[in-house]
């Protein structure tokens, strides 16, 4: 059985919906950041990195939201979660996977992660307040340049829906209004009526 | 053919290494970021993100190194740079390059970047100062806790290995020292001894 490490409100979302879309037999277990159990030695033994998520598998364990996601598309082929015989359309995927990764994740974060960059109190304060800029920057590429319609990639839902649909939760926190970015307001919205979804964030936040 | 743009030390380094290794038949354009060039109409045309690597295919564009060094791996399949048959060991892979490109990677890029998380120059100098430390802690993670080593997978040479390479070539500018990371230092020493990372260093630095 799969075994989901993750937090509330993090990017671990989108390997829960992902697992659930997939049909997985999985089980959850949940670090709560506000006591700091990501950093706990039991934890750092799941992940040495000390984040969510982390995927225990029967091969042993994954960590890194792109990675996660592909292996669950791998994994289960028949659910069709990524163009899995297509090179380039595969190679597409994991650029905007790592494109939320790399570049909008982590705008976001020097939100409340500040001190992963800087020490100097007003240097972490400096860079919360650019963040309604530099996250709102990746929104105006992913809707002028790599949202393609109905879904990410097209007319085929993927890994990168539950991933998008994930960071987009983050938008009103991060100083982002949705109404400036339809495309990615209106997806979000279609993804909230999926079961999957409904079913992930069930079973992150209860009734 | 296929086309790389690239930037003189920068990450498309990886890339690069990567098509000579799967024996392409590839050409290069250099993008000069002293003149700014990755801002120009030209080159947003190709990457509207500005930045480097991006890969020309016949297919269309590719960017983020992490999906063009798995595009290349999946489109010359007989040069076995990546487990493609394996989706465990394909996600350990994916794991790593997206650990460099959205960790490491990033930290790297508060050196001379930072105006990307804020307009504050005394945040950004402050940034600045903390590099050594953010990106130290990635290779401590890399030594202790990824490197199987010979190469960073265990017996099998993949796409990972010319990405660290690229990566550890910042070690000094960064104000980290590879004699505290001797199994960094001695990759990147072993590293730079194959024909094809001397061929693509030549490529673009010239003789």
């Amino acid at each position: 059985m799969l075994k989901l490490f993750y937090a509330i409100e993090t990017c671990a979302l989108a390997s829960h919906i992902a697992l659930i879309e997939a049909g997985a037999d999985y089980e959850t277990a949940e670090i709560n950041f506000a006591n700091a159990e990501q950093a706990s030695e039991d934890y750092l033994a799941v992940n040495p990195k000390g984040r969510v998520p982390a995927l225990v598998t029967d091969n042993g364990i994954l960590t890194e939201t792109p990675a996660i996601l592909i292996y669950i598309a791998q994994t289960f082929p028949a659910v069709q979660l990524a163009p899995l015989d297509d090179p380039f359309a595969l190679a597409k995927v994991q650029e905007f996977n790592s494109f939320l990764c790399a570049t909008l994740h982590i705008a976001h974060a020097h939100r409340m992660r500040g001190h992963r960059w800087s020490d100097d109190e007003k240097a972490i304060a400096a860079m919360r307040e650019y963040v309604p800029q530099s996250v709102g920057e990746c929104y105006r590429l992913i809707e002028q340049e790599m949202f393609s319609g109905p879904w990410v990639m097209g007319d085929a839902y993927t890994v990168c829906d539950p991933y998008l649909f994930t960071v987009a939760q983050w938008m009103e926190g991060d100083g982002v209004d949705p109404a400036d970015f339809p495309i990615v307001a209106d997806h979000r919205r279609r993804m909230g009526e999926r079961a999957s979804v409904q079913q992930a964030l069930k079973e992150q936040f209860g009734e």
